[in-house]
């Protein structure tokens, strides 16, 4: 039942980045993750398969680790960078993985997104951060898995909150966003690439734009996110 | 009875800023003023609701001052913005808070947007300003009506007729644009979003691209304003 | 009987520039001249009326000096220019004139569109000319007839040919385009704008982008337009 | 019969260049070609003809030297380019040449695109190539066949193989792309169009993004291509 209810919501997602138009072609996948059970399970979407054809029977799911438990069709081939975020950050219930333009411009430029102006600071406290390039062994070694990995190791080595930044570029690559669950990771990754398009055109405007100030940065992220947010009805 | 049609063109105005792709997500608001009567009357969006959902039964009545007068749900976040202007100018009828694309990429690489053709002069009497940052303090003692503020002060400063400059950039935040009523404030709204795409790639072509020469520009904003107008057909 | 036909083209411009996105609001308009009759008729859009709500009877009709014949609304606020430029070019039998975006924004940066593919040299024999600005003087002795006159102008200047070279862009204002009817002239205005969005990025990408070798320009527009045109169906 | 399965697929590949923007107005045309008979077939879209009007019985049918067979409708005029790569790369069955707004402004540029990114490296192993442009004796010696010959020219010189860099860049033109047969043809025109624009906006923000490691790209390419290619389901 509950199982059930997260195929939907990944489907809903997978649905989302396709009519959102965030991955051209299939060059993009969502996931979700359920934790409170006996054992973690992770829905995930199938390799190649076109948005408009998937059902939630054709959904992968797997166990925390990437182990297939149901499922006949074989699961995105970056599952392996799904499920490693899913154990190192356990405070996240949905990835999403798109090529959407801006952001994979930023990502192929090697530059992380300032934080120029009030949008990028109601959604992402600080610049939405750049991985390392992968090393040849750590491509041999298992590049997807390795995807992951480089991610976790810029949030660490940062000190960042995958709450308080929830997405990330991979250099050379492309943008991986998330949530508390696949819905709200599809709006993360939407969002991210709004404010990949904002930034594209201040810094061509004006290469020196600057950082917006952290007093207006901070009330800005808290007013969506802190313990007394002002923003929206209440629930 | 003229509270209701008040409703009717910010729900109207509302609508325009979604149909016209001015603000993504919930990201923008209009409002209107009705000043005759004993006391004005402020209609403005509620908070965070869908733009597809409204009705005139979800806005939120207020005075001049920002004191809710009738509706169930919160205002708008960006209440204080507005009826901060509606005090400060009092020739104008209505608000439009974007976050259109290129006019916010402008306010966040930190330039008003120079005059350069004769489209920007139909409409805005020389550049579109821009503010100054808010300092720790504004932000702190009241953010959202200190953005009125830094917005009067701006135009105190230059001496700028809000008729005549019918719009701003917030640094860092992203444009308000305003109007005779709530119609007129979304129609500048999305001239400005217009001329900011013409600006952008003009000065990207030229960074040296020059001001309109003035008596071109006087030219082009008389035509359509002054009291020998020849624009369009006679109403 | 001729007239009703050049009115039904003329109209069906002037929704063609609403269709293709050239001119947002009502930035634009559409004439077409029949000049074998025992004088030149012109056919113009009225001023300030919405593309969609326009029907043939609104259409304006005048002499070719732009006295009104027929018609009860107002001609289009650019009839001095039309007329001028029938004038000054017997070969041309329709014009438009468009606020389109990337062309528009060529013509405030005060540049002419280099030719720089074969797509540009299969409409326009060389680059798109730039009139100079408009004189004070100028604006104030027949601003609108005055932009009709540095058009005229900049052809003469450089002895070019109106039909090899159907369109120009008055600086700080915007492109006109024109052909042997109506229809041909919005054609080349649609065209116009996309070699107008190649060349900003072909220049951006390298600022020394070169004009096409001459040998390669000429081999393409006569291939389409010289006596041996090889392009399309015989007629 | 197998004819009859041909004309249906360049048919559909002359659709989808018009359904997915690739080429405005009539800028473009697909082939394909069946080489197993007697002798190879080759099927083009007719001259100047709209992709919507387009049917099987207006598709031209040429011997692999461009000798009509069937039809009667003058061939594109692109058909000697296309018949001359049919003869160098006997590895291809489908060619599309677009005029794709991004492409195209890389070869008014005269620049390669760079491989910048893993959605690059996932089609095209290496950068896209440029030509050199046509020289005047070329132009008048068969200008439509030397395109062809200056594109086999510059694999030739940097020993590329033509099914792991399935498109080019005809300096100052315009961009061909190919494959297997029509259908995977169209779909790299379209990934082309696609990683132009990515590319384009990499270089603006940072103009000296370096190449894709080498490692990261080969492992991208192998991947979708190699022989234990891991991407999409079984077959």
């Amino acid at each position: 039942m509950l199982l059930e209810s997260l195929r939907e919501q990944v489907l809903k997602a997978n649905q989302e980045i396709a009519r959102r138009g965030l991955a051209p072609h299939t060059f993009g996948n969502a996931s979700g993750i359920h934790r409170s059970g006996s054992q973690p399970l992770v829905v995930i979407k199938p390799s190649g398969v076109d948005y408009n054809a998937l059902t939630t029977a054709d959904l992968v799911v797997t166990d925390i680790n990437g182990k297939i438990l149901e499922g006949t069709l074989k699961p995105s081939s970056d599952l392996d960078t799904h499920t490693l975020l899913y154990r190192a950050f356990p405070q996240i219930g949905g990835i999403v993985h798109t090529h959407s333009e801006f952001a994979t411009s930023w990502a192929q430029a090697c530059k992380p997104i300032p934080c120029l102006g009030t949008t990028h600071a109601d959604y992402f406290h600080g610049s939405v951060p750049l991985t390392e390039p992968l090393t040849a062994e750590e491509v041999a070694s298992g590049y997807v898995r390795n995807t992951g990995e480089v991610i976790v190791r810029r949030f660490k080595a940062e000190n960042l909150d995958p709450i308080a930044v929830p997405g990330v570029l991979v250099a050379g690559h492309a943008p991986f966003a998330w949530g508390k669950n696949a819905h709200e990771a599809v709006e993360h990754a939407d969002v991210l690439e709004y404010i990949a398009r904002l930034a594209f055109r201040s810094v061509l405007l004006n290469p020196s734009s600057a950082d917006l100030p952290v007093h207006v940065r901070d009330h800005h992220y808290m007013r969506k996110h802190g313990p007394k947010a002002t923003y929206g009805q209440k629930r």
